[in-house]
């Protein structure tokens, strides 16, 4: 059996009970080490309050011929792979579990809170009014590289009065910031831009969701890039019309001015 | 302080550790026991897990004057709020804290697995490619109600080749099953549709999920229809265009036909 695990956002008390007993009743317990970041996760304490031995397999062991060894070796054992959030938001997990039923490996499922869901609800923005969700990557201009899909996400939620989610690029070697982010936009509205982002555009940055020291602010996209919102994983939302409920929310959860929220709300109807 | 800690979307084990820990250290715990359900949850085996009593409390305490007593009672206490899901995907428990905010009572949020971000990846469809989640609800044509607005967010998702995620009425004397929603969606084609739903529209049903006995189906409308799903919670996808990945995963994650996917990949491009 190959057992998909979530280890949620922030640190090893974001597994669920069922997971950890799960964990306690495995064979063998690999931890994905690639794919986002969990905050305060400490290998230690997690083999501490599992009981057993954790071996951290990275891209070259999941994308590669590794991989088949651990779904041979769960065809015989109980075998967990550890997911930073839920396991399936990002694709490369959906892949491994395909392979696995493919060859007949039965697999399992532990869901954990997800940063998506659990930022948006952080915020007091409500779900049904975003639209498409979308990761935002760094422009590469050296070889004319422009995430110019990602503007056109936006622009199309914006336009039908839809919040949009940005999930910010996780590279190994580069994690993207909110300021970074906000640099991105500033330069794709440059490019390819219809006139949604500007320096007084309403953003909401969210840093380290579901931790203690979690950072929500909402603000003009030139307030964002100035604030220190510590350490990533970052995310950024754009939100379109707001809800009353959703502006009173920004002002009380995000710390939002009030003043720029009424001015929002007066100009995005 | 008062605390916001979800409860998931099964048993008292999608509790996380910090949800737990939580819980275990407060001087009240209140169960919220309206807004959704969590099929195999027990009170009484709450209460021997975190060593406390639990107080139940229904839509008149949470939306009435009992609410004021317990945010008086947070002023001094560490009072915690347990909510189905995570804790503000339904928007009542965004009205309460920040009624709670408002009145200088701080408030705190543990995160949990959602219905949302779970069943989606489930299936094994790709987040990204989800446009706006929309409730559908009973239609009233004592009254002259029908839900029109759900068909529109679908055939606005559809056309733009995302997918349509349906959470399904949850009321308390009424919970809306897959072949519910169904029969809803084939009404509401009768009444405003596009051509957009028909008896061989691609569906995803997918029912009690995070629990050991879930089931996941894709089929024809008219197959989940008659699809025995078992008790509710349901909700129902319906998908748009198709990546291969995706394709694949509801083959092998959701038993899908693989003549009918193929068939559909053709025609939906």
């Amino acid at each position: 059996m190959l057992g998909f695990v979530g280890l949620g956002l922030y640190d090893c008390r974001d597994l669920t009970l069922r997971g950890l007993e799960i964990l306690r009743k495995a064979d063998k317990v690999y931890l994905d080490t690639y794919t986002s970041i969990v905050p305060n996760f400490s290998v230690e304490e997690l083999e501490n309050l599992i009981g057993r031995k954790v071996v951290s397999v990275d891209r070259s062991v999941l994308e590669g011929r590794g991989l088949f060894e651990i779904l041979e070796e769960a065809r015989e054992k109980d075998v967990v792979l550890l997911v930073p959030g839920d396991p399936f938001i990002a694709t490369t997990h959906i892949s491994i579990r395909l392979e696995a039923e493919k060859r007949g490996v039965k697999t399992e499922v532990v869901h954990a809170p997800s940063v998506v869901s659990s930022a948006i609800s952080a915020t007091g923005l409500q779900i049904y009014r975003f639209g498409k969700v979308v990761t935002l990557v760094y422009p590469d201009p050296e070889v004319g590289f422009y995430p110019i899909s990602s503007y056109e996400v936006l622009e199309d939620n914006f336009n039908r009065k839809l919040h949009t989610f940005f999930l910010l690029d996780l590279k190994e070697d580069r994690k993207m910031t909110i300021a970074d982010a906000v640099d991105v936009l500033f330069l794709l509205e440059e490019k390819v831009g219809s006139g949604i982002i500007s320096s007084e555009t309403l953003g909401v940055g969210v840093a380290r969701v579901g931790s203690p020291d979690s950072v929500l602010k909402a603000g003009t996209l030139e307030f964002l890039k100035r604030y220190d919102f510590g350490p990533p994983p970052h995310s950024l939302i754009i939100p379109s019309s707001l809800h009353p409920v959703e502006a009173e929310a920004l002002i009380l959860l995000c710390n939002a001015d009030r003043e720029m929220i009424e001015k929002w709300t007066k100009k995005i109807k």
